[in-house]
């Protein structure tokens, strides 16, 4: 890919991240986008925990589906979209820390259904551990569907 | 269930919500809760929203398992707690409308291992339609486990 | 639905059946179909189970799986067929007994996607259990697009 | 490892592929097995296609459990088992080919409950593709508790 397709993705990409007030709300950050993958980052603070003091399953599978659907993005053409039809996501450690990474990559870019895996990292400062992982399937649709009437 | 068993039931659940900062900020409301069920309800706002401006997945996804949680909860022992293994959520329609109602409702609550499915419904005034399905597996776990250190 | 167009479709659903080698392999038999939903059983064997002496995951699974592509089937038009694109199966109880049943449901028929569960239960001949869940998502597309070449 | 206590590892992994009468059934046969991971193959037959010709999602499914289930044994205690709690699979192209590869690996080993994914290969004799991957949740439970009255 030059460089001025990956400049032209990455501020489409930005663009997504920018006009989803949730995504907004929450502080998820674009990190680094390419062809099939995307990472983003969460600066973490007391609005995201649960009633533990841990960060809430809801915003790791915001950050998986979110970065997915970046993925995905990078690999349809211009007149098309993506959709998120289902995720599974897996809790696997406790997530505390200063920031959470994500790191989503696609595993199978077809003509309607992207399947994306999202890998979910909390960073307290001193390392990277790995505390959740999200299997996302979305749908390929053309971006005329997806406006809201 | 007595009624007085019910009530402190309903007000230990109540504090779940109250002190679980990311659902309070997103704004989920217990709406109703009994043995191994309960109801909950999310007022929506712009921030909920997504770039096309739908219900974001991860909005659904934490109400699906906040509300999966809080069902689960009510089958578990008072030195008991429960935390999110993993969860499954299908998008089924697009969510608009002026809220997000969901009924999670126990399906297998186990010793060690409950399985609850959440249903959630978007509201637009006129009615409701389903929008999305989730599944989620929770471990049963003695409370001094899920305190952080 | 008239009593004919209900023939007619039982009649196509009992051909899948009959040509999917895996399927009668198995021994899975259609009980009832109708508009959107399935009804099969597997009268068991000592060939179906894990190393426990319950029923393997896998044959639930399968019947699971099988099951809901056939309600999703009853759905779409005469030139269009289905293929699962994911599903996700819980193991709610071991299973053991004389047979399963399994009722699918579709959850959401639409254009390109079809989203169905499906409840597996075993019956000891003294009464049913649900042992286990699944919510499988199929995609359907045009019938040539699934003739192998 | 030491060879000895892998070889005492390899030894207890293929008892349990050789007392699970639908792993038998079906010919999946223990290629390779190491602390934390599991490779497995299936010769194809006829036996194991659905109606289209293409191998069915419910051999996959088994595949992708059976082989997670092994390479999560390979981390418990020996008075410990495990047993599927739940999975997910995604069909990520028709599988055909003269065999099936499935390489399982652990992605947490807990306590409690182990995660594992599985990836599904077709061989072709010309290459191998991916054609559907699986995350498997498993509960780790003392042996005493999974053998049926």
């Amino acid at each position: 890919m030059s460089d001025s397709k990956d400049s032209a993705l990455e501020a489409e990409i930005r663009r997504i991240f920018a006009e989803a007030p949730f995504v907004q709300s929450l502080g998820i950050e674009l990190v680094d986008v390419g062809a099939g993958r995307c990472e983003t980052q969460l600066q973490l603070a007391q609005r995201h925990l649960q009633h533990h003091g841990y960060v809430h399953a809801g915003v790791q599978a915001t950050l998986a589906d979110h970065s997915a659907g970046a993925a995905a993005s990078t690999l349809v053409r211009p007149d098309e979209q993506v959709l998120s039809i289902e995720f599974k996501l897996n809790l696997l450690r406790r997530a505390r820390g200063q920031r959470l990474l994500c790191r989503a990559t696609v595993l199978k870019a077809g003509r309607t259904v992207t399947v994306v895996e999202s890998e979910v990292y909390a960073d307290d400062g001193a390392g990277q551990s790995l505390v959740s992982k999200a299997v996302v399937t979305l749908a390929v649709v053309p971006l005329a569907h997806v406006t809201p009437g």
